[in-house]
């Protein structure tokens, strides 16, 4: 069994696609992990063994009739609970929200589902994908955070529950969950993947994610989820990258920017050392961003408060008090008092930051930068998405990479990001550093 | 001469192409029919005479030389002056930008300068292309308006001062002065035409539109205007439709909807009976808009306020109060008070009207509607754009035909609206609607 749960989605698959495992089996293994971790991680809000096993039986018999499989095929997947889903509730981790069934999927769990995968549960969100912390405990330390929002995907990727897991990203909610549970978190250009169907906080600032051990993995789902869809209104038609084809090419020399940010003194020592240090050995350039950059931490702020408040302020202030979180109702009330000329010049700034960054990123292959201030914390909250905000504020693709440790051993994630629309290049240079730093992911 | 300023731009571009007849005699044709009427009608802010020869002469040249030649050859156009153009200032109708002068053209400038057009001159837009009117009169009563704010180029095009003209519109500014100058007008699908270069008042209003006397000069320029430009964030790629497709078929019989909408009563007596009049003799249906979409026009006005106060606020309120209108400081203002949650539940709501009229338009082909309250009114103010509003914020392409008359003669615009993206119908329905009352446009 330890074998099985060892194995990367993109073998398993193939193992599947020879006959010599039964998507059954497979299925097996990752919930009886599930049932020996679980009690102490709490990666799982919706879990059905018995369904999850008659999905992995149905398509074994598929495969045994002959019929063609998709990429996934036989392997488990887990949602997070802000995605639609038919056959599970979906409850966004609000009281608001309990017993929330839907009729349909949403358009990343039905791109899952034709490729074959088991959708095995839904997985622990905080409120509204916003920072009030779900039950999900840090499988490296219980202790500690696993991060937030996308906790439970991040934390049943990195307990080997699951292979592959979907998340989403406003602000840090894929890079920082990824980086504290030492896997490895993508949110790819805003755009690529379609939100149809998704918890819907920030048309401007939401992106789909995903969480793999290997970068082989997190092609092999990115495969699946990028493309055109009419009905995300920030979906551009044309072919998605080639994910597996950056993966797997030969790794060439990568020239990197090491961009500190105006956050940087918001890292612990600790991880600016380890950062910089890692910086110096693959050659990174320093590249300072210039005052211009300095207000877009409070934009992104503005943009996330007024949009959130637009989605949720009817539904949070009709509610009971006590079915919503202080933190989220005090940002509510603040997207509540932005004017439209506030958001709007957020916006207008916006593509200001965003073309910045692309001046940079004429002359470097990706960025270098921390994914998050030091290790998970200890305690409940869930960590802070300053290195995180600008990525997702510009809808720049971004990945965080386990390549470092810090305190106690704990994982601390490197994070590269691209210009927008260069997917496939973020997956080369990753593969790059993973090979330059002998990690072999 | 008359014979040449009567000809159709697709006429003159074909006698041009087979070397009947010069680009310079043409435009001269054009100009000494801008010397006459131009004292009484105010069309053109710019225009040079001399210069308009010498691109003619150029032109003419190029052609004799073999060279290969576009599909506006040598055809004069005119230009709203809220267009970049690297020739001509680009002052947008306010004293705040006299003199203004920028090194490149607008996409569409540069669009049809590659087809082969004389930039003839740049026309009168109102004050920032919204209410404030310019110098332009009606030129078939100087005592009226010419409407706005797209008034130079829908009067040119009126007086035959030249074939064709580009404007915009963010609430009823191609519509409206082409339904009272008794011209064709046509708003495409938003993000159809890009808006690159064009004077920015919302990014969700605003379109890019022309003005001709005959479909397929419509159709003509159209199809030279659209298509794909990454520099307009709401253009989408895909191959534009077919507009001269569209306009040389032979028409078949459609389904109309007739739509008074909720501003009916706005219409004067006159209007109402005479479209009521067309939509009976054409077997249009009466479709009645249910109270869902009773706040369009609020929720117009709300977008519209918030994204020009965006836009205007710093430059208007940083320059002299003489140098801007009332009308346009209140709206500044109103734009300024707006509060963000306003602002995205008038763009949410935009949503669902979109998706309410393409419920409409799934069962016929088009929508029957006013193009202006009435005729033309006499004095200055430019005219109520009640029937542009809805279809201005939801994007979907209609157009207006000069089929009608009025009090004393005044023509009297009939509007027809598409689903989004439905651009090709529109022409269909058009030239269908045009032969089936006998008005061979």
């Amino acid at each position: 069994m330890t074998d099985l749960i060892a194995l990367s989605a993109a073998e398993a698959a193939v193992q599947i696609a020879r006959g010599h495992l039964s998507a059954e089996d497979y299925t097996r293994a990752c919930l009886d992990r599930i049932a020996a971790l679980e009690p102490k991680v709490h990666a799982f809000t919706h879990l059905d063994s018995d369904y999850a096993l008659e999905q992995a039986r149905a398509l074994d018999e598929h495969q045994v009739r002959g019929h063609v499989t998709g990429p996934l095929h036989g392997v488990p997947v887990a949602i997070k609970d802000v995605f639609d889903t038919f056959d599970f509730p979906t409850e966004c981790g609000s009281p608001l929200m309990k017993g929330r069934r839907l009729a349909r999927d949403a358009a990343a769990v039905a791109r899952l589902r034709a490729a074959g995968a088991v959708i095995l549960g839904k997985t622990v969100t905080t409120e509204f994908a916003y920072f009030h912390p779900g039950a999900t405990r840090n499988p490296h330390d219980p202790s500690r955070t696993p991060g937030g929002s996308s906790s439970g995907s991040a934390a049943a990727v990195a307990a080997q529950m699951v292979p592959l897991a979907i998340g989403t990203q406003t602000n840090g909610s894929v890079i920082r969950p990824a980086a504290f549970c030492g896997v490895i978190g993508v949110k790819p250009s805003h755009g690529l993947n379609s939100r149809h169907g998704c918890l819907l906080l920030s048309r401007t600032l939401d992106h789909v994610g995903v969480f793999a051990r290997s970068l082989a993995d997190a092609a092999l789902i990115l495969g699946i989820l990028a493309g055109f869809d009419a009905n995300d209104p920030d979906s551009r038609p044309g072919a998605p990258p080639d994910f597996e084809d950056a993966v797997e090419a030969e790794p060439k020399p990568r020239r990197l920017a090491f961009v500190r940010t105006q956050v940087w003194d918001k890292a612990d020592l600790e991880a600016r050392r380890a950062v910089e240090d890692l910086a110096r050995r693959v050659g990174a350039e320093t590249v300072d961003l210039d005052d211009s950059f300095a207000k877009a931490w409070v934009d992104h702020r503005v943009v996330m408060a007024a949009d959130m408040a637009r989605q949720f302020g009817e539904i949070v202030s009709s509610g009971r008090e006590s079915d919503s979180s202080e933190q989220l109702r005090e940002l509510l009330a603040e997207g509540a008092a932005t004017p439209a000329l506030r958001y709007l010049a957020a916006q207008d700034n916006r593509m200001r930051y965003r073309a910045g960054l692309g001046r940079i990123l004429a002359d470097y292959d990706a960025i270098l930068t921390p994914a998050t201030p030091g290790v998970a914390p200890k305690g409940e909250a869930t960590g802070n998405p300053a290195f995180n905000s600008l990525w997702s504020l510009t809808g720049l693709p971004s990945l965080t990479l386990p390549l470092l440790k810090g305190e106690d051993g704990m994982p601390l994630g490197v994070q590269l990001v691209c210009a927008p629309g260069d997917d496939a290049r973020l997956m080369r240079v990753a593969r790059w550093l993973s090979a330059e730093v002998g990690a072999g992911l």
